[in-house]
């Protein structure tokens, strides 16, 4: 699955600084993302964002460029927009978990995708909007909801890497010291196909990346059922 | 437990750029951090931080200098260290959900947490790093793990955020409209005491973030659960 990660276009509309520019490219390559488009960045290439990216020149360099929104995502079979502000959008708005792991889908079936990021100040226009099928709101501060651009992009990249389970590690080591999916399969699964169940489990676990309490307070639901299923 | 996490620490070590030190007080602001502690900033203040802070200026007016990270830390009773290099530590390393899940205890017992992050090239001296019961590891691309310092604190922010369900609105009406918590209510749950497996059963819904395909997991492996308690 990981390499699919490359295939996922950053768009960003207008950019006004630079700088954001080339953060987003460190933020995306950090995560493991190549693909960047850029509609009418206002200065494009300039030092700053060369400065800002800090090794990613390669995701710069190959960033390619756009008069429209519409001909950035002329390729793209679902385009979800980003934006802080709940504004009164007419399609659903997902948060970054929920998005990550529809993209996720999307890339493991090839479905080529897109996400847009507005311009600082004044995000993306209706038409804009128009182009997105779903949009995906970070969660902020509602006293100082302004996310710079490249940190929203830093924060989907993120979650975009996390649900690729082979990366995630220190994830699947803890599942296995947990002991909570050899708990489930031993005494709930159906005995006659548990692998199937099995391996859901697993991956429902490793891109939630739950804890030890929430492992604990699984396996405490499990061991309540378990004595149900006795009592009878 | 909102208003809390104004009392996490993000401590910088010895960083080199003002800008960095700027842009991970916005970082801060717009999750709803507050305290920002600087060991020896190579310079600070400067223009470069107060553009970067984008309006975080009130974090950026308020931070603590130090000269030692010992000193920085004196009154936190909990210090976790960051690192985006898997480094030979003695010590146990998290990943940021896991962190951010502990953190979250810390503060809700009101012990005192800093959240160390080291220098832009050479990160935390060997002497630092005795001075931290834990580390957090973002996970990055291996091929080019070069995370932003202020975007590691944004990471992190985010994480610490995502973990207060009542902010997390987004995530809750999609449990309500998963109709999960329902579905193992009225089914699975002791009737005698219902209410509280309830309560911990939402607090981890909210905490992991399950999107709906997992929700949909979750739901028929209930079932399957419940097709075995009807076949007794």
């Amino acid at each position: 699955v990981w390499f699919t990660l490359k295939n996922i276009n950053i768009i960003l509309v207008e950019t006004t600084h630079p700088g954001n520019i080339g953060a987003a490219a460190r933020a995306m390559k950090t995560m493991g993302l190549e693909s960047l488009r850029l509609v009418k960045p206002k200065i494009f290439p300039h030092a700053d964002a060369t400065v800002r990216a800090a090794g990613a020149d390669d995701i710069l360099s190959r960033a390619v460029l756009f008069d429209t929104l519409a001909e950035a995502v002329g390729d793209c079979k679902f385009v979800f927009g980003t934006s802080t502000r709940k504004r009164s959008l007419q399609c659903e708005v997902l948060g970054p978990v929920t998005a990550a792991d529809e993209i996720r889908l999307h890339i493991e079936n090839n479905v080529p995708v897109g996400i847009v990021f507005g311009r600082e100040r004044t995000g993306l226009t209706n038409n804009e909007l128009d182009l997105c099928q779903k949009m995906i709101t970070i969660p902020t501060n509602p006293g100082f909801s302004s996310l710079n651009i490249a940190s929203a992009v830093q924060i989907l990249c993120y979650e975009l890497r996390k649900n690729v389970p082979e990366t995630d590690l220190g994830v699947a080591d803890e599942i296995k010291e947990s002991g909570a999916v050899e708990h489930a399969e031993l005494n709930f699964l159906d005995p006659d196909k548990p692998r199937r169940l099995m391996r859901r489990l697993r991956q429902m676990f490793n891109r939630t990346g739950m804890d030890q309490n929430e492992y604990n307070i699984m396996r405490g639901i499990l061991t309540a059922i378990q004595e149900k299923v006795n009592q009878k």
